[in-house]
């Protein structure tokens, strides 16, 4: 059972100097986040700034595993703005729950799981190790605007 | 936070003249939809009607935007059917909490958000614009039966 | 609505003689499984074995259904060891809620659900017919190791 308190990622955040983008809007009848009890339920989060894609194409055939991690730390830095935004402050996110990781391949990669740790990574570092998700990572076809990656977080809430 | 109030979603089906397919029935050893505390959980829903595929084959090299726009509605239409079942009736939805659309894909189609409006905009003018759902939308290889579309549709369930 | 009581799933799992293996180990900065409420999210299972890849390759091209049935029976075996790990006992589980089937394909498979139910048969078997998950299941480009399967299960924790 996890103890939903609130965590210290706020201060985290400024103490590793992180400036989190302006959250995503949506492009369709969605919303980006959701609350549900203590869940935070958020949209698939993209490698984009300001709404324009900052990455395209595949791993794999278009982007190598360094450009592919740097695409996926942009969308965790979108899905930790989306939450703060929703919940005016990220310390009331008690731990990350789920994170999924869609990657659009272009080949059998080796790299799903070195990729996805760019997400991972920065949420311990900004929550912390004892607040670490689950993970599901895996490519897929196509992803909205020929995007490389989209992620799908889960927070819990500290009540 | 939602409010978790009933719905007037069967005033409004019947005020823009929907009616509900007859519920799909598991194709295996599963259940179509799950209760967990608020969380009404779902199977995936297809393009199906009376267990027969309506639509086969993959966006940008079989069907197009149009097509699986359709095709989404229909499986969007099913996920209704299905909570109206479990529930007894669609007023119970407190909301909808989460959308995930599964798009067969066979190139890099830039119609995926558009595609997945098609369900969005059915649940907007059914439940109303408060209780719109995070979305997830991205393309696969291959889906059941080698149909379009696949959506998993999570509701919020009034207390 | 569940009725979250505790189930005789190690009574049952002993009566069919089935061991389970070592519960997987996290290979990055993630958990593998997290309790939330009474849900247990377990990240995505895999048909390995003390760490080592047991099937590789994909559905239609490289495996038949027969493979990938097994393949993805062990995944399930190895989402009921991480679940027994966390909380001690799958007695304290009180239902299977969610089941996500990720199948590496090669081709359109008419096989996904026939492949599927290997873990939601098991599941069944371990936990009896009033306690099944719904259930979603697609093709997807690529997995991790190049495994044939992945699974996602999402358990509800007796209260």
């Amino acid at each position: 059972m996890t103890d939903k308190t609130a965590s210290e990622a706020e201060k985290r955040l400024a103490e590793i100097g992180i400036e989190l983008p302006s959250p995503p809007t949506p492009f369709g009848a969605y919303a980006e986040a959701v609350r549900s009890g203590n869940l935070l339920f958020l949209s698939g989060t993209l490698p984009v700034l300001n709404g324009r894609p900052q990455y395209r194409g595949r791993l794999g055939t278009d982007l190598n595993a360094e450009q592919a991690w740097s695409a996926t730390r942009l969308a965790a830095l979108n899905a930790l703005a989306i939450a703060r935004e929703h919940l005016g402050s990220l310390n009331h996110v008690s731990r990350v729950v789920r994170l999924g990781v869609m990657l659009a391949t272009g080949d059998d990669s080796m790299d799903l799981p070195k990729v996805a740790d760019a997400a991972s990574e920065l949420f311990l570092e900004v929550f912390g190790p004892d607040k670490t998700s689950v993970r599901v990572v895996y490519g897929v076809a196509s992803l909205p605007l020929g995007l490389p990656v989209e992620l799908e977080v889960t927070f819990e809430v500290a009540t």
